[in-house]
């Protein structure tokens, strides 16, 4: 432990594994960018927290107890977050294995494809942690290889240098499975880690409903709620996506899963190609918008909102009666009335009813914790047309 | 049609089907409490509505055509509801065949029991027409009896008397079935209708994360929660509730389903057991929470918080390491931000930590409309200690 700092908050903080600059009295020793300290409010003793002072996060909380941050404590959290998973998961391989402060792991991100890993880390004291992690990956799990992904927007935010690369073994190609769905993940190419674990329960709930069902998956990237109305056994599957690489990965895919007749995919940019299909009177009875995050603070949100508002309202355009929309969010700021609130009134510009029929968020290898909002960031309503 | 009315209404209101008065600009010809008009805003028309000038809600639109109330009406209406309902549980004969505004029948609830029916209006509107309903129900279905359960506040805001009685047909008790659990039901003696249909997924997801679990269900009234986790192969299932025939009919329908060694009930009041129960050291792997409203407007918003946040913490308390709490409201007012600062505090008070793992609403029979938030009403969240 380097250091032990004094720090009071406001009541409904208390179990935030968050600490704010402007939450600190007082600093005992000399801790560093990077360091371990003990986190004390008055006499009461809160835990042993990652210390930053370059960022506004300056403590992050990684245990409710005395803890240094060595091969042990990595190995132990490890096990646990792969026992969370084995329990949520029991017959799947392929999971977000850490999801940070979820995991108890602040700042740290790991997703398991196989025997290969994707890592991000998005804290100082993690970052120059990473050696020691492979090493606890290692005891704990056969490693086949551990491929750095460090090219993000919040390393900035901590004042970390961008990076990428393979930080342990020999990357491959893998398959990998998710609910019976086969994808080609190479880790080294795709976007941020490689695959996106976090929708499995809404492709899982997007193959129930697809039976018999004319299908868009709008921003299909590699395919996952098109492949899946597949295997439902939807009657057209039309994927679209604005990158050419997604859309190859899409149809190669497809044919992983021998699908190939029956999903189809294209390279396009959404707004457009929704106008062009109203024009073209086209109509589904199942459309999956799951853009990318049109923002990711609360300044750039209001411009952001109406994009999302003219997209589902071209969406709903598109929909035949009793047809289905469903509409996912992937900004943390993004709160569900908010999703609500644009939804309604994309209904009401263009006169059409909807129901709710049912709403999910991020898959158990996500885990959202009570005492940290922040830690929520996927939302997706189905809407049926009614 | 008994009348024309003009109103003018904010942008964000033009697809809701309650009027205000004070939307209301002119009225043309003479309706009456009850009749049918309809409703325009400028030159557009907006739908046929029913009305009540001695309702703040002064119109409630149930067509976006003209169409007169008469017994097509509720006969198409009734069969469409019924269509959505053999769609949402091709295997089950008891639901909420009409949820009011959410059907498109405004003021109207019918729930089914085999061949018997609890029906319960709370517009002047549908109270006028009431045997017209019977009428029209007997063209779609079998009826051997409906039961009117009209002893409730709503009907006072509309100024309507309290009314309980059969109106046609011989009243009997009946066994019904949801997801294979079977409950009595006596439509005249149960309280509200008879039976919670709303829990319906929500009991289901219970029932699936019972197995082996020491399991609480707090405000059990027939046992539903207790009776899916005796049925999940719970370890030791207890029920209480403050009625004793509630406590007595759950022990029938603990019979009923073959579960009378393992699924054991007891009157106690909540407040007290809860508090009882952690003095004597005992603890539960998994406890439900599905307290009544403890508050119905918004000026009892405060008071009825304080004692949601009490029996959340006094539950809390009672888990075990990896213990779920499902946390349920049933009042409108009491969004989802509200019970999740509920429980984010109460977990505050008591320093332990959770994850949530689920979150559930009303069942496809209480559908929510998009653009009625009011359809909405309750509301759950299953935490995990973490």
């Amino acid at each position: 432990m380097d250091g032990k700092v004094l720090v009071i908050r406001k009541k409904n903080r208390r179990q935030h594994p968050w600490v704010f600059s402007n939450e600190i009295k007082k600093i005992e020793g000399k801790p560093k960018k990077g360091d371990s300290v003990l986190v004390y409010e008055h006499d009461n003793f809160i835990g042993s927290g990652l210390y930053n002072p370059n960022s506004l996060i300056t403590i992050r909380i990684y245990s409710k107890i005395e803890q240094d941050l060595d091969k042990n404590f990595f190995v132990e959290r490890i096990t646990k977050a792969l026992d969370v998973r084995k329990a949520s998961f029991p017959n799947e391989q392929d999971f977000r294995l850490v999801f940070g402060e979820s995991d108890g792991v602040p700042g740290l991100v790991l997703d398991k494809y196989q025997k290969s890993f994707a890592l991000q880390t998005y804290t100082a004291g993690m970052d120059m942690r990473q050696n020691l992690i492979v090493e606890a990956m290692r005891d704990v799990m056969t490693v086949a290889c551990v491929i750095e992904k460090n090219d993000f927007r919040m390393r900035d935010i901590e004042k970390l240098e961008r990076r990428e690369g393979v930080i342990y073994g020999t990357p491959e190609r893998v398959i990998i499975s998710e609910n019976g769905t086969k994808y080609y993940v190479n880790i080294q190419e795709g976007q941020k880690t490689g695959f996106y674990y976090d929708q499995r329960i809404t492709r899982n709930k997007v193959r129930l409903l697809s039976k018999n069902k004319n299908i868009l998956d709008v921003f299909c990237y590699t395919g996952g709620f098109a492949l899946n109305s597949g295997l439902g056994e939807a009657k057209s599957v039309l994927g679209i996506d604005a990158s050419e690489t997604a859309i190859k990965l899409s149809e190669e895919n497809a044919g992983l899963n021998k699908l190939e007749n029956l999903c189809k995919f294209q390279t396009a940019d959404a707004f457009v190609f929704l106008r062009e299909m109203f024009r073209e009177h086209r109509r589904f009875d199942l459309i999956v918008l799951d853009p990318p995050p049109f923002f990711k603070t609360q300044k750039e949100k209001k411009r952001g909102l109406r994009g999302y508002k003219d997209i589902n309202l071209q969406a709903m355009k598109l929909l035949t009666e009793g047809g289905i929309l469903v509409s996912c969010t992937c900004s943390h700021y993004f709160f569900w009335q908010d999703l609500l609130d644009v939804l309604s009134q994309a209904a009401q510009d263009i006169g059409r009813s909807f129901k709710i029929i049912d709403r999910t968020t991020q898959g158990p290898d996500h885990p959202v914790l009570l005492n940290m909002p922040e830690s929520e960031y996927l939302r997706c309503f189905f809407l049926e047309v009614y």
